[in-house]
């Protein structure tokens, strides 16, 4: 059914002679200039694309796809480029070819009363929202990073808020996806239910590619809250804030809509690095371990008594009675999101970053940074561990930070991944818990994905051509 | 991968002297007598079955499988049968064989920091939630029936408050799989994000038990509200009863945990019936339609003047000032709740239920309704159309009832039933919203389903080896 093209012979010229009758020359990007901007990740990766195809219609991506793949030509989609894993990033051979979706960028239909958007695969994140704005709805999907659409679906990402909304997965309702053969389908339900069978849109989501390429999808939006209350907390121990955590789902269920950890270090890294943000601590000496949390309200005028910023208050203070809480800031939630949302650019201007991104159960969280943290400090006490997450999922961005004055040891960092990955799958962890697989973190696939998995995985991609054909 | 059973030459006394060797006779009923109570679904479906299978593990069901593929006998995974396609009740041959999973009704495990529960597939939801109930959790579908967490799984249930909740698939943190060759696949995940590839559970969600059978499950579970406000309410016409959903979706968010229509005749016939029932209406005449709505609240004392039921009032009042609302009941939540989950039964004294389970978008619902009733009823002006249904989440029960005094016409039944499907696919929507797919349902699927996606399910059920052995 698709044919991804096989990686041995490909026939650019021939490729590129077929393209240029289907794209015009603004589609099709062929000079050195013209390429560099595709082959560089907004955050990671780099290398050197044969070409650009830059399609501005569902019809121009199925026709350039088809000729890729009549010409053995490997295609790599492209959305905003920003994840971690280089899976949408050209490799050093010069051989492949980026399918650029920023000319897919509009295009957003939104239909008020079903709360569902129709976007374009090339859509970002912001465009979206701002989009929505008026309507007093929103794509709730927060993330430090501004993706498109189609690579969020590829992905299947969570981001802050993930405890009140979840994944993307489950905010797409319909979805158009284009094979690598160039076949189109068409999936653009608008319903919230529809169990007749397998639910065939599942194989294009949170699958980083492999099976075919998102171009267009109906997605649920929420109810915009009119306010929030956020707090940052330090926790009396670290391995206390799980009750803490417990005690806000109990008292606001879903109002409870962010729960955020910061290391010690983190805080330590963002404070020196970006001045303009104020440090609640002041001279204090920073804490161990800090909690970022949201609550909000969908009450428009607090007029009768309610109000989500006393709520907040009055939990912390009972929390802090009854021992669970040391300190808390709740003022100017702007600044307190902006140290949040300005980790991971500050911890690049520490030394080179290994961004691991993953999750383990709840209850593993603190035992699984305790153990993570003593292995990798044993291996290499010179490198730096800057982790934060989503802890209301089970989440932690774990962050090594080599810094720029030891010579890199690329052996050393595969032996500090494996180690920290053998912690997570130790605690039923996944080694990939939002950011999908890649050139970047393929080599474990086999290491830590059950056997069931990937024979299945391998007998889905045998039915439809694309094991077989991608081949040696 | 899977072998399910050809059908043509199932060796059923082989089969019984095989199984007997491994199932204990507290496992494997034959005899006549004991049999008679699988045969016939809870609702809808009766047939014969050849024996029946009550294995109390994941490994006597996969012996029992293997046994039952090695003598080409056809199984039906039976929970608790409550379902409307026919789909776990033999057919009429004798010839299949009942899988139970009565024995496997209980093992609950709890891990109450990770908000998890590990579940045996012949759990019933009513026991779940017993066994949740002083942990301040809870597993939050709300259904008439009370089908078993396996079926739920295989038809990826909704219910009443799929609105605040959404289905049973985002529910599914890890499963355990056996396919019809005895094979066990173990995705027993307890994490919430695990973004490696293909999510291998999926081809098990609402699938109806096409390529494998839901044995344990790890599911979320939810904070349980402390408090809910209930209300009954008449919009000033029925076709505004989606601008109520966007005024309280506006005002409450998540706090909007239920949103159903009732139609005037499934109130007539549910006051009618169960006398019991207090009918809010009095003498006045029933309105055209009616809204049950279900506002929640995770606040503990409301001793700051929070009050979910003075927030629902105050709102109701809002939205009657705007002309919106003609009347609204909120006393007695127990008493309007039980109107709603009296309709089923009530319905059956009237005739036969030729019961519809159907999603739209949620714009398309109003006028959905008004073609589907013109059009039946312009076919068949006796048949009753008692339709109730989630609005929140596009869903519609539509029942069409044929009187006792009518002689059964099952060709002009057939016709009525494609009407009304035909309508819905006119509308983008799905002939079946939570069943799934069954005996009852099983002829529209190619009439209704896109080509790409049954071509999908082909290549998927070939490729583990399902529709090549089921071929005759």
């Amino acid at each position: 059914m698709t044919i991804r093209p096989p990686v041995l012979r490909p026939d650019i010229e021939g490729c590129l002679a077929a393209l240029s009758t289907v794209l015009g020359s603004n589609c099709l990007y062929t000079r050195r200039e013209d390429l560099v901007r595709y082959e560089t990740g907004a955050r990671y990766g780099a290398g050197r694309a044969a070409f650009v195809m830059r399609p501005a219609s569902t019809e121009g991506v199925s026709a350039a796809l088809k000729i890729c793949a009549d010409h053995q030509v490997v295609v790599l989609p492209q959305g905003a480029n920003t994840g971690l894993v280089g899976a949408s990033t050209p490799d050093a051979s010069g051989h492949q070819a980026v399918l650029s979706f920023e000319r897919m960028a509009s295009g957003i239909r939104l239909n008020h009363i079903n709360r569902s958007v129709e976007v374009s695969a090339g859509v970002s994140l912001s465009t979206l929202n701002n989009v929505l704005e008026n309507s007093g709805l929103w794509f709730p999907i927060d993330l430090g990073a501004d993706p498109t659409i189609g690579g969020m679906i590829a992905t299947n990402t969570g981001g802050t808020r993930f405890i009140r909304y979840g994944d993307v997965r489950r905010h797409v309702l319909g979805l158009e996806v284009v094979l690598y053969d160039g076949t189109i389908l068409n999936f653009m339900d608008q319903v919230r239910k529809n169990n007749t069978g397998f639910d065939a849109k599942q194989l294009f989501i949170g699958t980083s590619g492999q099976f075919g390429i998102v171009s267009r999808a109906v997605l649920e939006v929420h109810p915009l809250p009119h306010n929030a209350a956020t707090a940052l907390i330090v926790p009396s121990s670290t391995a206390g804030a799980l009750d803490i955590l417990l005690h806000l789902e109990e008292c606001f269920g879903p109002q409870l809509t962010s729960f955020e950890g910061i290391s010690e270090t983190a805080l330590a890294v963002v404070f020196s690095e970006v001045p303009q943000l104020r440090n609640p601590f002041l001279n204090e000496p920073l804490p161990p371990y800090a909690l970022l949390v949201e609550v909000s309200s969908w009450n428009k005028d607090g007029g009768n008594g309610i109000n989500v910023e006393d709520e907040l208050s009055r939990e912390i203070e009972r929390a802090f009675e009854e021992g669970k809480i040391e300190n808390a800031f709740t003022q100017d939630a702007i600044n307190l999101w902006s140290i949040r949302h300005h980790i991971s650019d500050s911890l690049k201007r520490k030394g080179k970053v290994i961004a691991l991104d993953v999750s383990v159960p709840r209850d593993r969280l603190m035992q699984f940074r305790e153990e993570a943290c003593a292995q990798v400090q044993r291996l290499a006490d010179f490198v730096m561990i800057a982790d934060f997450g989503h802890l209301g999922d089970g989440g932690i961005h774990f962050n090594m930070i080599w810094p720029h004055d030891v010579p890199y040891d690329a052996e050393q960092v595969e032996r500090l991944r494996t180690t920290v990955y053998d912690v997570v799958a130790s605690h039923g962890g996944s080694f990939s818990a939002e950011h999908g697989v890649g050139p970047f973190n393929a080599h474990f696939y086999d290491r830590y994905v059950p056997a069931g998995k990937r024979e299945i995985e391998r007998l889905i991609a045998r039915a439809i051509g694309f094991l077989e054909n991608d081949k040696p």
